[in-house]
């Protein structure tokens, strides 16, 4: 089987890989997802990053069997097109990603959701090997589901899995997504840089923001969360309390609608707090199981940083 | 195809049928499920009711081509029992339900889980055909869930569906499966109840327990309910309101997570607020769905009272 390459789009950063026929990672590069330029010049970075993994994997883009690509919003792969890319800039309209990565790399494209892909590496290659049923939970910026059911994906209308939209408290938080309550406004890292924000101009005193400075970032990434954690600020503590509680809430109410087998725990803050991250979400599933005799297993992804974009490398067949 | 019998068997009821080849209904009887005698009572009056049934259909029960049942608690159809059926009077143990009926009735019989063999029953002759997702609601003395993907149902490891233990308000409600915050907690008719009480204690006035006595019942049933909020009852109005925002809630998020194209609303309580009670769900879910330019489609059970025992029929190949 030859070489295929895999682009996991995110808000922040593009990842490109190159894998071998046993999916093997044998080329890789990440570029910080533009700001400026549109659908089109995040299109260009894409490629640009892709052209840099494949040269580390000593291969042309164009002598690869297909490029996939995970992207956020609404992706039609029939079409090429990815269309209310939220994160992205400027990018609420159709955009013909598909064709304008062909047309830069010289090979085919197909187009996949971003945590679906993941989902399906991890089930094909990672934590989720051996189950016929489970449910990726990726925790960073939001909180995205991916669901296999028979060992398959199961997509719904094309919709399934915004597990971050579940509500675990009725007339709760503010989501980003402008409803209430919904497990992401608890658990998503945009969400809770937002409430610290709150909580810190309030007079809360916490060290999330100095540590952000020092580190020369913008924004409370996981890495922040878990420096602050370690070094026991009490905001930063009790927001990711806070969060492990709501995941907790929602994935076992996903769990007793579905019984799957087994609970992938990825995402960015899902790795940053790795084993202990996961073994407290399981705790905090535990009181919401109905059937809490028979938990599923709790995971945390295999694949790490790569399983987006080596799960997008898995469309190409 | 030769007649087959289906039973619903429920905490209150027992619901027998006969049905011809077309599923059409050929004889029906009702019995309510005695609280002596145990497990064997039960099975006892189970028979009794199929006798009846298959009389007014004409037909003797050892002609049938089977029996099938719809039967809360654990089912387990290869080995023919039923353990842990909650409602149901001192059914902790597995008890061999089915070679008891079979032994009785002379015909083989099958079993299944009560609440699935209703949304099976909607999915193939009911208000769920044509679709090939959807999730079917029974709202009464519980919240109970059946689901449908790709045209089949989805049982998980044997425990999925439990709808009404998804949680909509973290740290809620006290649920009678001792958990806070489930669906049912708010909508099941059994803690509608409990809060009814509770408040008329305390209090509050309301006509649901004249409007009780008067009808002669020990429990304040569906159409206790709804006599209640149509006489303007406060409390039952007030109650009911709660019921349907939970549902709203609860039924959106389950929608969140799996995008099925149609939701269908039963039991008990379903049937009695009939299309304007299914209306005020789907005007409750509308808020909490992510997707909320493409709702799924949200109906009314068309088989009404006899969609368990025709579905438990359907167990019957």
């Amino acid at each position: 089987m030859e070489a295929r390459g895999g682009i996991d789009l995110g808000g922040t950063k593009i990842q490109a890989v190159v894998v071998d026929g046993d999916y093997g990672v044998v080329g890789e590069a990440r570029h910080p997802t533009p700001r400026d330029g549109g659908p089109a010049g995040v299109a260009e970075a894409m490629a640009g990053a892709l052209r840099e993994a494949a040269a580390a994997a000593g291969v042309e883009p164009g002598s690869l069997a297909g490029v996939g690509v995970g992207s956020p919003g609404n992706v039609d792969d029939a079409a090429g097109t990815v269309s209310r890319a939220r994160n992205l800039p400027d990018w609420e309209a159709s955009f013909e990603l598909g064709p304008a990565l062909a047309e830069a790399l010289g090979t085919r494209v197909r187009l996949g959701n971003d945590v679906q892909v993941a989902t399906d590496a991890e089930h094909r290659l990672g934590a989720g090997r051996g189950y016929t049923s489970l449910l990726g939970v990726f925790w960073g910026t939001g909180v995205g589901g991916g669901i296999i059911l028979d060992g398959e994906a199961w997509l719904g209308r094309s919709g399934a899995g915004e597990i971050g939209h579940m509500v675990v408290k009725r007339d709760g938080a503010r989501c980003p997504c402008g409803r209430r309550g919904c497990m992401e406004a608890y658990a998503g890292r945009a969400a809770m840089e937002a409430h610290a924000r709150k909580e810190h101009e309030h007079g809360t005193k916490t060290d999330l923001f100095s540590i952000m400075r020092k580190h020369e970032r913008e924004r409370l990434t996981s890495g922040i969360w878990s420096r602050a954690v370690e070094k026991g600020d009490h905001l930063a503590k009790h927001l990711i309390e806070r969060a492990v509680e709501a995941l907790g809430c929602g994935v076992a109410s996903a769990c007793n609608l579905l019984d799957v087998e087994a609970v992938i725990i990825g995402g960015g803050m899902g790795l940053r707090f790795g084993e202990p991250g996961v073994e407290r979400i399981a705790a905090a599933m535990q009181p919401h199981l109905f059937n809490d005799a028979n938990p599923p297993d709790v995971r945390l992804a295999a694949l790490g940083d790569l399983g987006g974009a080596t799960g997008a490398a898995l469309l190409v067949d």
